[in-house]
């Protein structure tokens, strides 16, 4: 395997592929920090938008692949990063040894180790990067990121990494990242199905659920989640942040995740069949707070008329 | 409804029952804010202890109710309170006008607003205050009081329940502070339900959880229990801290009250279920995060030897 050098802005050339919400302003600090910045996106505005701050077109991911040291993904599910490194015009039809592929996406344990060794193969190493921390974090550059891969390539690629976050944890090998960020997809579900259920019966007893938001933050089932995805719900202000419809989809990983090693996941299942039920009821692109309404509605309870605001 | 003066160290008689590993904190911290104190206990350790200190023998629920303007409980369970209330010798027996009585006690909702309805016909106010923050709060005196009763009866006990914890929210009527202890212990449940989880998802697939924690604590998955019961979880560290047969009975509870209303709480279900077979898994007596432990065994996974250690 070929030594990796070490990031460093001004010299590394970056490839950007993904500019959703998450990626374009992943890309957008990754510029700030000084990197050459190649970028490529199915549609354009996105491109056009960064093309304008001073980043250069990429064209393909194959052509991001073939002018660039280290390329960085952020795309919605795993056919898309299958797609994106192994079809046609992908990253591998390109790919030299010491390219360095940074996968911020949240996708499949299994398959992302999969990737990886595909592209071991061809001397590419995957650093695996999920990140928590939604829009607001992505956009200050403050991202928790949750790292698979070599400790040699996750050295090498820190300088870039810190850019986009500002907490790095090294998990294990490639994959190990996605799996933990199954667990923190699974604990924010387990934890926000919690909270609802809790507003419900407050709101079914005719207690003021703000009034208990307020004295739970004080004692131990204070949360980010009782922070902030509860007062969401309390002020029925449910526009994303973050879509049931990818929690669900985080669940399902989850769950996948677990089917491997036979994992008992009983409240990650139920979590799973919520999301399930959220996304059924009209709520897809609502923010995960709004299992809450879904609750009050199967617990017979008027909803808020709020919800039109959203 | 006679006025009620406002607690006063050196003034209010303050009588004290049950002084369990809770109730003997907080009766001790309501000596050292200055209240004169009666007490009483089934069992008498714990008294003999706070003779010692200061306090003064009450010898019956009855003898406390005669001998003090406002009355503090700390019991275990429902009928534990009914018998200190309407049992022979109970405090309803001595009960005189103007007296009030402060649980701090986590039992049913509804038997509360019934013990209070029953009160009220002898003129005596009934404040449940059902605490969080653990053995270590109520040494502290920084316990999250959670308060139903009337506006007058709370802030005329306001002092003395100053005395035992640091945060108060008032959140309706009698059985309101009840509803919503009932709200927190479900969001904890919940919250752990997840993070159990989460720990055996890395085990099965060989990623370090303590790893795992750390990345979380960064995000949106950050809360007390992560922080908190993970952490004796991974430690081994299983002696309660709060028993997981209290907490099974605290789920209950929650069913209780939210079946009235007809609350859809599937997760509260659940989690019922799983420390209804922690309990049968010869659990009962240990840390509610022993949790962890069940379901690693559920997932076929090796127990954590240290176990023994508690």
């Amino acid at each position: 395997m070929s030594t990796i050098e070490t990031a460093s802005p001004g010299k590394t050339r970056v490839g950007f592929i993904g500019l959703g919400v998450m990626g374009k302003a992943m890309a957008r600090n990754v510029l700030k920090a000084g990197f050459e910045l190649a970028v490529y996106n199915r549609s354009r505005p996105a491109v056009e938008e960064l093309l304008r701050e001073g980043a250069v077109e990429g064209g393909s991911p194959a052509g991001i692949a073939r002018r660039s040291d280290m390329v960085m993904l952020c795309l919605p599910d795993t056919p898309d990063v299958e797609a994106v490194l192994f079809g046609e015009n992908g990253v591998a039809e390109a790919a030299r040894p010491g390219l360095v592929v940074i996968d911020t996406s949240t996708i499949s344990a299994s398959a992302t180790r999969a990737f990886g060794a595909r592209l071991a193969e061809r001397g590419v190493e995957l650093i695996d990067c999920p990140v928590s921390g939604g829009p607001k974090g992505a956009i200050d550059g403050t991202l928790s990121c949750m790292l698979g891969g070599s400790e040699a390539a996750i050295a090498a690629a820190m300088p870039l990494l810190e850019a986009i976050g500002s907490k790095h944890v090294h998990l294990g090998p490639t994959g190990a990242g996605q799996l933990v960020k199954s667990c923190n997809q699974l604990v924010i579900a387990a934890t926000l199905a919690g909270v609802c259920e809790a507003v419900a019966l407050c709101r079914s007893a005719g207690v003021d659920a703000s009034k208990m938001r307020e004295a739970l933050l004080g004692g131990s089932a204070q949360s980010f989640v009782l922070q902030n995805h509860a007062k969401r719900l309390l002020d029925a202000t449910l526009a994303p942040g973050f879509r049931s419809s990818l929690m669900l989809k985080d669940l399902k990983l989850a769950i996948e995740a677990g089917r491997a090693g036979g994992v008992f996941m009983p409240t990650t299942a139920l979590a799973a069949q919520l999301f399930t039920a959220l996304c059924n009821s009209g709520r897809k692109d609502l923010d995960t707070a709004s299992l809450g309404l879904l609750v009050q509605e199967l617990s017979g309870l008027p909803i808020q008329q709020e919800e039109e605001r959203t």
